[in-house]
Formats: structure tokens, sequence, C-alpha cells
């Protein structure tokens, strides 16, 4: 794949997949051509037994600046005003929102730069999220009259409701600091450590069964929207699964046994 | 309106709504007449393309004691001990919470003083909440054999399930730093420059469309109840909607071309 | 019952029931002899109207490590490679888990030492938790291929979702501090101090009428399953019952005439 692509992928021995958005002249955003590229990737990975962990991360001072306003802009053209265009493009990036959810394998954001709108989303969307201190978010689609609807799904299931509020009606931007205060980010480490603090976590999770990972991250967010005894119904159905699997018994047994396990795909 | 009604309004040139809880003497309890001109203030608010945003302030040190505990007291004469009328100020306290909630108009707290019961869930319903350091908040009905049962609604909605449950189980009085820790506050300020602060902010969200506010409060609180590809398939198509109006067009342009937007309704 | 019991209970003049897990040997490890004896215990004490509230301690450097390991592995020899088995064990503790929750009386963990897996889920279902700051907490399956599935429908139910996630893929150690910053317990104490922590939240909260907390805990889990609107019907007619309760009656009586409340049941 040649270095100049919007979207670059390097997999790893330890199986860490590196997504880079690498749309520098356009703030990463996410034109129809990046959504589609973003969605193939996720898609991929999640079926590449090869890839345990994926880190996003991006190239430039914007992590990602969510919607292509001129893209969406000439969409208007159609003879319904742009009204299927939107549609589309709409349900494009749900989509992709949605696979960094339902994805298999873990996702951890690394964000050096400033992250907005739908890019504010795309962090809020990943598992989990590490910022360099010159990080910045804002949900600020009130400022053009169009509100951060789409954003706000995912970052209300972030953080609590009156922090996504702020973001929300303000546009504000929030700091790196403030976003690891209201849970939006795990941690913010200085600008030289990102990329090391992001590959460290990344490594850690590789080190672990995938199969036993992809069970914990679907039943994460399946749960959450059970009531309690639904969701303990659900878990401990799981739960008896997993155990059954041969990744539990080797595990548990090289903890028995003061070993290290040996996972069924590593 | 004469300067010594219970809840005094005040519409400055910006669109800002101020409603002041005014019966000091009871300590802004929300006795009937209280409810009363609170739900129609915010009502006719909703209605009021004037208004842009709401602040709820109070006079006094009270920021607003909940029930009126003897006007509920008299209400026992009835041949039913009560059950009618506590059944109808029940329904008419949590109609006033949930106008709140659905006015399409943003609503900001400024609390200076003690937030209780009934008072702290009117915080807590409130889009946004800006606190003096001499604010302080509690849901005390444990005292006093009356759980906090309907402020634990807005509460619980508001704060983490540990949080809210020490403040219900215990009663206890939580200092404005605290409620800014736990979400249930977004900023606490010195108590000179409160109203300031809340009128900043009020103007900056009074400054953006008021059809993009409403879409946005609108939304919010309607897709967080919903599973994630209901609130995505919802979302989106907000979004579109959103998309195809005047001042979603005028803003977007304005931001290409680096002018002031003109939204259709200021 | 003798001191060597695996569940110390007593029960003092305030009504408040201190259960203490004491297998030390096996690190309070949630045996089905445990899990029993807990079960047994909570809905003996939810049925006992001399228990107002319960605390839930434990002797020993580990305050619960969860469910036991040796057994699960020993449960593999039935014919079906314990698939029966490991239904009837998780069965058995989402149940114990899910009674902390019903429980009618508040339940306090407090916590020493380091509670992991089932044992972080048994403190993250209680209403409130205090630790020590030698205490530390972590859902570790994930390093033994046994995703900690059952812990996290407490955990993602007590803390946001990068919290829970960062807890649920690495499996890393949470230190006390930590823990109270993003919500898994309400407040950090030193060791020496924890148990006189406990128990004088423990009275604060046994002071109070045991028919308002029982129907406020249960309104708590309830409501905070609902859409707002139903919330608020659900517990408007809980106030309004309990508005027309004897308890309450008497506590706004004594508010009104600045005297101590006697409770039906004290």
């Amino acid at each position: 794949m040649p270095r100049n692509d919007i979207l670059l992928r390097d997999l790893d021995a330890d199986g860490i997949l590196r997504l880079t958005l690498n749309d520098v002249a356009r703030r990463n955003a996410l034109s129809e051509a990046m959504l589609t590229e973003l969605g193939d990737a996720i898609a991929e990975a999640g079926n590449n037994a090869s890839v345990r962990v994926i880190v996003l991360a991006a190239n430039g001072p914007a992590f990602c600046a969510g919607h292509d306003l001129k893209e969406m802009t000439a969409g208007r053209a159609g003879a319904d005003g742009g009204s299927a265009y939107f549609t589309k493009v709409m349900g494009l990036c749900s989509g992709v929102m949605m696979s960094v959810v339902h994805c298999p394998k873990p996702v951890i954001a690394e964000v050096a730069g400033v992250a907005t709108a739908a890019g504010c989303q795309l962090v809020a969307s990943c598992d989990l999220a590490i910022a360099a201190d010159t990080a910045r978010f804002s949900t600020p689609g009130v400022h053009i009259g169009l509100f951060c609807s789409t954003p706000m799904v995912a970052l209300s299931r972030s953080v609590t409701g009156k922090h996504a509020m702020e973001m929300l009606l303000t546009g504000d931007m929030v700091e790196a600091a403030r976003a690891e205060e209201i849970g939006l980010v795990n941690r913010v480490t200085a600008p030289s450590t990102l990329t090391d603090t992001c590959m460290e976590l990344a490594r850690k999770i590789a080190s672990k069964s995938s199969m036993t990972l992809a069970v914990g991250k679907r039943g994460f967010y399946a749960q959450r929207e059970m009531t309690l005894p639904d969701a303990y119904a659900y878990a401990s159905a799981v739960m008896v699964e997993n155990m059954l699997a041969r990744d539990a018994e080797e595990g548990i047994g090289a903890f028995i046994e003061k070993r290290q396990p040996q996972w069924q795909d590593a």
C-alpha cells in the first residue's frame, strides 16, 4: 500500500494493527473515501486472526475533524437538496462507528491532536483512549447550525449527562486533562510518550487469548443494554461457554501451575 | 409582574430568560403555587421564539428547599388521608421536572445556596448547572421517613450509582466542590462571579441557532434511552433533517466562507 | 456459630449486621460453600426486622478472590466437561449478587484488601463501598482466558464505559485512590480507621426508618432501568404510598416540631 494512502495499515509481529488516519491536508476528515477505508480496515481486522488489537492513530495536527463539510455541501446539488446523499453518508458513518463497537478486537484510540465532531465520536466509540496533553476534543456542530446528533450517541454513552451536554450545547474545546476527568479518555501522557504508552497497552491486551477478548467485548456492549436479571442470565451463559473453551482450561491450568498459558490462536 | 411574585421572569435582549425563585420566606419551596408558576413559565418559554436560553436562579440563602412540607401536611386532612392530594402534587412536580427536560430551550441552573430534595432534583433535571462555592446539595428525605424517590429519578440519571446512593441513603449535604467532582454540576465559581459566569454561558449558547439547539436537546434525551443501533438510526435521521434545514446550510456556508452565520430566528 | 465459620455474622444493638468473609486460607474465595452461606445470610437479613444495615467485611489480606478456581477445575470432571456444574455455580453466584441488590437493607462493602473478579463484583454490587488505602481492585479473568463477564454486569453499572473496559481488558490492579476517582468506591480511609468509618456510616443509615430505606432502595434499582416518563410515574406512586405511611407522617411531624422522630420499627 503506497505511503500516500489516506489510511495507513501496519500490522506488527505482536498482532497489533495500527490504523493511521493520513489525510493530513483535510485534517483527517471522515470523507466518504475515509469512511469506506476505515470500515473496510475494521471489518478485515475483525476477520483476520493475526490481528489481536487495533490502535487507531492519526498523522498531522488534527486527529480527525469529523465529516468533510465541503463534500457534504457539494452533496446539496442533488435534485432532492442532498437528502439521499446525506442519508447515505450518515448511514456509512454510523455503520463505521458501530463496527468499532462490534469489532471482536479491542480498539484503542491514540489521540495526539484535535478530535472534533465525528472525530470526537470516533474516540468515544473506541474501547479505550489515550491522549497526549496536546489533544483536545469538541462537538462543535452547534456553531454551524448542525447539532452533533450522531456524535452524541457515542459521547452520551461515555460520559455523564451534564458533561456531555456542556460539550454539545457550547461546542467548546475540552482540554486533554478535562477529557480524562470526565472519562472520555482513560489517560493523558506527554506527546513524546503517547505512542509508546498506547503500544504498551496494546501489547498487554494482545498477550491475552483473542477468543476471550472477543467474548468479553461482545458481552460488554450487549449486557449493558439489558435489565439486571437479563444481563446476569446472559453473562452467566457466556461464562459457562467461556469456561468450556480450551483457552480457559489452559489459562486456569497455567495459573494453578504457575506457568505462562499458551493460547490456541497465539 | 410585581416584584413580590414568587417567580420572577426577566427576558433580556440576548434572548436569555432568567427565572428567579423568589419565595425567600419559604426557602423557595416547591409549593403548589410555585410548581404552577414554574411549569407555566417553562411552557411559555418553550413556545416563545424570543427566548433562546433559560437560566434558573433563586433569591435568598436557599436555592430551593423541595416540597412545601407544611402544605403537604395540611393535605392529610382529606378523608383519604391525603392520597388524592399527594397524587396531584407529585404529578404536578414530576410534570414540571419533565418539562425542564423536554423544553426545547436549554436550561441552566444557577445555584448559590442550598438545593435539597426536589430542589436538588431541579438542579439535576437542568441541562447544565453552575454552582457558587456556597451551594450545597442533598436528598434528605430519608431523615423524615420520606425517601427522595422522585428526586432520585433525576439524580440517578446525573451521577453514577454509588454517588447517588450515598446522597439518598445518608441524606448528607454535599459541598459544591464534591458536586462538581461527581458531575451533579458542571462548574463551581466564587459567589461574586456566579451570575456573570452563568450569563456568559447562556449568551454563548443563545448565540446559536434555536432550531439547532431544540433538535439537539430533544435528541439527547430521546436517544439515550435507546439501544445503540436504534440510537444511531434515530440520530442519523435527525442529522439528515438538520442538514436540510436552512440554518445548517447557512451555518456551514458561513464556516466555509469564514463569516458569521445569520440564523433564521435571530 | 463457631469462630472458624467461613462467614461470621455479628448483629449489634444498633441493627448493624457485620458479615465477615472468613475463609482466609482460600483468600475468601466464593466457593460453593461461601456463596451458599452468603446467600443465606443476606436472605435472612432481609427478613429480620432487627437488621437495619449490612456491612460486608473480610478477614485476612484479601477481601475476596472471586470464584474458587480449584473447585471450578474439579468441576470439569463431569461427563459434560463441567457444563452442568458451571451453570449451577454461575447461577448461584449471580443469584447472590442480585440478592445484594434486591435486599431491602442497605449493604456497605468494607474493603481492606484485594478484591478481584467476583470479589470486585461483590463490591460493585453493594449500595455503598468504603476502602482502606490498602485495598485494590481488578477483574483479572482475561489473564486466565476467562473474561470477567459476570463481574462486568455489576462493574459496568458502577463506573463509566472506558473505566470499566480498562479494568476488563487489561486485568490490571486499580489502587484504592483510583477506585474512588472512578466511583467504584465512595471513599478511601486509612486502614486504621476503616472499620470505624464504615460503622459510623452504617449507624447513620441505621438511624433512619427501615421501611423508608427499603422503599427507597427497591425504587432506586427499579426506576433506573425505566424510561424517564415511566420512572416518574413509578416514583411518584412510590412517593404517595410513602407519604401515607406512618413513618413519613411521624418524620415530617417531628421535623416541623423540631424533635427526634420515633420510627415504627425502631
